[in-house]
């Protein structure tokens, strides 16, 4: 926790939040937090600034007074992504919004196992406290990244696509056998700068040849990172790294 | 597990590989492996090929007869790292020889937690088949990336980084909070097919000034990956995505 993000609801009229959970046991022990001691904090979807510690009761609670004034960074990428399994989604999700993904949809491609559809993980009481710990990690956002689940690719690729990444969207597809294909031409890194950006990722076994070539008629360029075959979540941490703008 | 690796003592001298552990089961199970079915196989810190199955037996045991003739590819990047908990090293680790690091040097920097020096992780017997997971998941290299530790990270860079890493390697060192120092000039993508790098990546709380200057003064500049503040994993991964060779 690089900053202590608040619910809206937590904050009182007066400023003060007062929260009793991992964040209050974080400021206690790892950043020491005594009253008086200022820290780096920001309100979920809102602004950032920092906040005095005002009270430390003896059943944990801490209380802080916060002043928020500082505009986050916006997320920059829509990320299309066939889920991997639950256990290496689960610690996808934190990087996902320390990295500044805005919109998570997830896509039913082929060669996604079916039993995935039915994880908790994508209960938002769960998912949720996975990507403000991404985001109070980072530092620098507040939006809590949306997840949409869409389960026929066909229909999403083709009838709501557009209208949801904005026709101007540049749009990329990881695609681990890329050999064959056209190969893009390597744009210029941090080139996430020149605008929105709409980044696919296939499951675990690729996508299909077929699922490649209705992104591909929508204006999505294949994108390799060499040969080595990497996890799902290597794989889109490696690229939104090669992809993310300087800020 | 894109490609099956075998140690060398379980291949006998008809080149019959013979497994019962989990290979054996994500040949049977996953690959839908029968006899007759060639896999992608290969020899730990040995050649790379083709596998067919031979036998599976009703205990499990697979034989698999292997001929390997195609030289892997080889490690690209020694990566100093000062270990971050023993759960987020153990996720890191098998994605480390995914990416094709040749030495991984456990530094004691300053902030790094003491009790990590005594994770069950450091322990060979641990280690080692996460990495050859990596390995089996990147499918184009076999050599198991070599563990070394040096807790006194002043002697460690002072006295024995020249001879270990060779005096002509790039030297890259990930600092996210580099804006006060020098910047170094954001150097053309797959720059690491220009030669040997090293690349230091520091504790969660990050390198103290001193220990930046430690390196800086053996020839590391500084790199960062923008105001985001990331997770060591996330870092590791996302600046080994940036600088990888195209190959």
């Amino acid at each position: 926790m690089n900053r202590i993000l608040f619910e809206p609801d937590e904050i009182d009229d007066a400023g003060v939040a007062r929260v009793r959970d991992a964040r209050a046991a974080h400021i206690v022990n790892v950043l020491h937090g005594t009253v008086g001691l200022t820290l780096k904090t920001g309100e979920v979807n809102g602004l950032l600034g920092t906040g005095e510690i005002t009270a430390i009761a003896s059943d944990g609670e801490v209380a802080v007074q916060v002043r928020h004034t500082d505009a986050p960074l916006a997320p920059w990428v829509d990320l299309i992504l066939a889920p991997p399994r639950p256990r290496v989604m689960k610690r996808l999700l934190p990087q996902l919004a320390t990295l500044g993904v805005g919109r998570l949809i997830l896509v039913g491609a082929q060669k996604v196992e079916k039993d995935f559809w039915g994880a908790t993980l994508l209960k938002e009481a769960i998912y949720r406290p996975l990507l403000i710990d991404g985001l109070m990690q980072g530092a620098v956002a507040s939006r809590v990244p949306e997840i949409l689940v869409r389960r026929n690719f066909r229909t999403f690729v083709q009838d709501e696509l557009d209208a949801l990444a904005g026709a101007s969207a540049r749009r990329i597809v990881a695609h681990p056998y890329a050999d064959g294909g056209a190969r893009a031409a390597e744009p210029p890194r941090g080139d996430g700068a020149d605008g929105p950006l709409v980044l696919a990722v296939g499951p675990e076994g690729g996508w299909t040849e077929a699922e490649v070539a209705l992104l591909e008629a929508k204006g999505f360029v294949r994108r390799s990172l060499g040969p080595r075959i990497l996890r799902t979540d290597t794989a889109t941490v490696a690229l939104l790294a090669r992809l993310v703008p300087a800020d």
